[in-house]
């Protein structure tokens, strides 16, 4: 089989479990984005983060997967019982993660610039498009047509990457830059 | 004439042709994101990629820039016939190139985690990209405002910058790593 | 406070000032893309631009804060009068900041492929983003729930980027590529 089936050719495309949808109904716009999330961590893997992060990523790359086929897969399509698990403990280990990582890193009471490395770079920029597959989720979640396992996943992700970000700078020795808003205009 | 005109300050723009919409406008969305994508092969290209590769994606870009003229144009317009030709032998090429690159490749049967070398990572980037231009895309196609072709384009060249994506890592010997999904739950 | 809150695991969020709407609000979906834009500016930054073009950048990140938060309130709402200040000097300082650099740079009539120096492909890429981002915040200007310097500031920026991109390539000695259309089809 070719890798180019041609089949989408005219716009419509299909599920798993075999449904046929326009390509930009809202259930393919959000697992693409999913898709995208992948990818850009893939980006963050090419800029040589510290290697325990590394291994996560590639665990996370993993899962999103898993997570991918589940928000491709009407609830109530029969192909549903041969998913592969969402399993409860990939959020468990990020909530672990982040409080680990937060006793080595300083105190932050304020937004930062997202830079610094590459790497650290290339995770801020995982985040928001992690967040942008969140946004894109939500109407599933909504209409009840994806487990609400999918949205924690996505939402807990964000805060991770967050985390990450600031764990490639500080063990690069490089500052996290605080933005400081000024003081609101008397009017 | 200066290259910021303010002419768009009010959240309205110009096609192709001469007509005003708002920015939001599906059509103007969906060139935009053709302008992304072809911004997202310009990173490619700077992460050195094969020279193979390299002219091949130089004469995408030159290629979507022509897509994103004819998108910009509404089919009635007087303007479309002052546009450049939208050709089939670019699909055709595309075509040839990638039963060409599957020669070279080991099969593949499995969904890749996307990643390896910077320019195979920028080019997953991009195939994901490509494939959010071509939901963009589709609303237009389906209102019969834009020729078929231009989706036909987008959907091959995601298959493309897939193929070209494991090339990279492939010549560069990186090896792409399957995902492997677990079984489904007993339930 | 945990930085995960784990408040947005049902899918709705809080703005500025308090109320709470759907995180695929189109406000939350308009700042949303701020951030990633933002984001973008911290990757092109990652790839050593040239100092004056870094010394901007930083500036610009944290203007953008100042527009997050302004589109992240309500503009009836009570918190507006807590937000910093939105200075139209901003604006006035990136038309002089091209001004300035056309000087500089070969006078252009065409588009140009983006890419070059990884800097100024970066600086293609952020330009795209802002300009997804200006198109999601017109439908707000156009509710009238934020203020028109939000899209007035998104409009300059993204031409300011464009020169930017050619600044970085021009002072490094890599010249820009010219697209030239073919000539129209007879028919
Ligand atoms: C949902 C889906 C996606 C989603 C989500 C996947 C996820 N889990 O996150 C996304 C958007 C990521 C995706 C991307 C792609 N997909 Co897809 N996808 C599907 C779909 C609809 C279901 C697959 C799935 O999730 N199954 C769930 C798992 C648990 O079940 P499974 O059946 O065991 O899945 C296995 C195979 O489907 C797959 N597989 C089998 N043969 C091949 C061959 C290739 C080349 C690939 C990439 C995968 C693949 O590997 C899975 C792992 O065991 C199928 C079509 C279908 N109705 O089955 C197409 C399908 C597998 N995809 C296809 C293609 C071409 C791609 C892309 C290359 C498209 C592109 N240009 O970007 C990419 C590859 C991405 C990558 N990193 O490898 C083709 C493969 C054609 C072929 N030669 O066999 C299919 C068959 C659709 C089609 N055109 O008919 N896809
Ligand atoms: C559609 C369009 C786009 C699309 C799609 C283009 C495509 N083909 O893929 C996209 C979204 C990519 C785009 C981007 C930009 N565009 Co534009 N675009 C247009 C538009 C509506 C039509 C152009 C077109 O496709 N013509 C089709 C070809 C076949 O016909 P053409 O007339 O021969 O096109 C030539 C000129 O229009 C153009 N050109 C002439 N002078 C200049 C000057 C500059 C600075 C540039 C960039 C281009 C340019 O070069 C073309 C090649 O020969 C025109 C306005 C209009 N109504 O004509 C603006 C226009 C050309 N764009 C403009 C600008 C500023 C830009 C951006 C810099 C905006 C930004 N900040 O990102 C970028 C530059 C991108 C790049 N890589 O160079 C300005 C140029 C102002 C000026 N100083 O002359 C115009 C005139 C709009 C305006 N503000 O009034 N654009
Ligand atoms: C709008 C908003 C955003 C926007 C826009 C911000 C902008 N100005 O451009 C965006 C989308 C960028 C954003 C991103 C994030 N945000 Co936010 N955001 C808000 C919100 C709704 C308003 C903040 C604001 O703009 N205030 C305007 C300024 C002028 O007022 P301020 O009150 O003085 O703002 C200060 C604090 O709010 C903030 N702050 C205080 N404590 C902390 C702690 C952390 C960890 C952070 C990041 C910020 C922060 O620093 C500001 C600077 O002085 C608040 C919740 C709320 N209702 O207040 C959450 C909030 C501050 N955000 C939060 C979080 C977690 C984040 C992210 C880490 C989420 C993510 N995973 O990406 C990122 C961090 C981005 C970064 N670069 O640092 C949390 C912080 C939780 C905590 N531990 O204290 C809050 C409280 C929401 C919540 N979950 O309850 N956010
Ligand atoms: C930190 C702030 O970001 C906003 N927020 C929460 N989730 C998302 C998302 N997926 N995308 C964009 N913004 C979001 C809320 O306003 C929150 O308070
Ligand atoms: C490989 C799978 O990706 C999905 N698919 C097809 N086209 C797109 C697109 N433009 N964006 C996101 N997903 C798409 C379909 O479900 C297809 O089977
Ligand atoms: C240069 C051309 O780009 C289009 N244009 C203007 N603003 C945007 C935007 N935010 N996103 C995408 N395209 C835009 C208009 O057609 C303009 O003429
Ligand atoms: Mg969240
Ligand atoms: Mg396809
Ligand atoms: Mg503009």
């Amino acid at each position: 089989m070719k890798i180019y089936t041609k089949r989408g050719d005219a716009g419509d495309t299909g599920l798993f479990g075999g449904g046929r949808v326009p390509k930009d109904d809202v259930r393919v716009d959000a697992y693409g984005e999913v898709d995208e999330l992948n990818a850009t961590l893939g980006l963050v893997r090419g800029f040589s983060p510290p290697p325990e992060l590394d291994a996560m990523l590639h665990r996370l790359q993993d899962q999103l997967f898993t997570v991918g086929a589940v928000m491709a897969t009407p609830m109530d399509a029969k192909a549903a019982s041969h998913l592969p698990p969402l399993k409860e403990s990939w959020v468990t280990d990020m909530e672990n993660a982040m409080d680990r990582f937060d006793n080595e890193l300083p105190k932050m009471t304020h937004f930062i610039l997202p830079g610094g490395t590459q790497a650290a770079a290339a995770l801020h920029l995982a985040r928001t498009v992690c967040r942008r597959a969140e946004r894109r989720a939500v109407p599933l979640l909504r209409e009840g047509t994806i487990p609400k396992d999918v949205v924690i996943f996505l939402n807990r992700l964000s805060d991770l990457l967050f985390v990450m970000a600031r764990v490639a700078n500080h063990r690069a020795n490089v500052q996290d830059v605080k933005w400081i808003p000024e003081k609101p205009s008397e009017s």
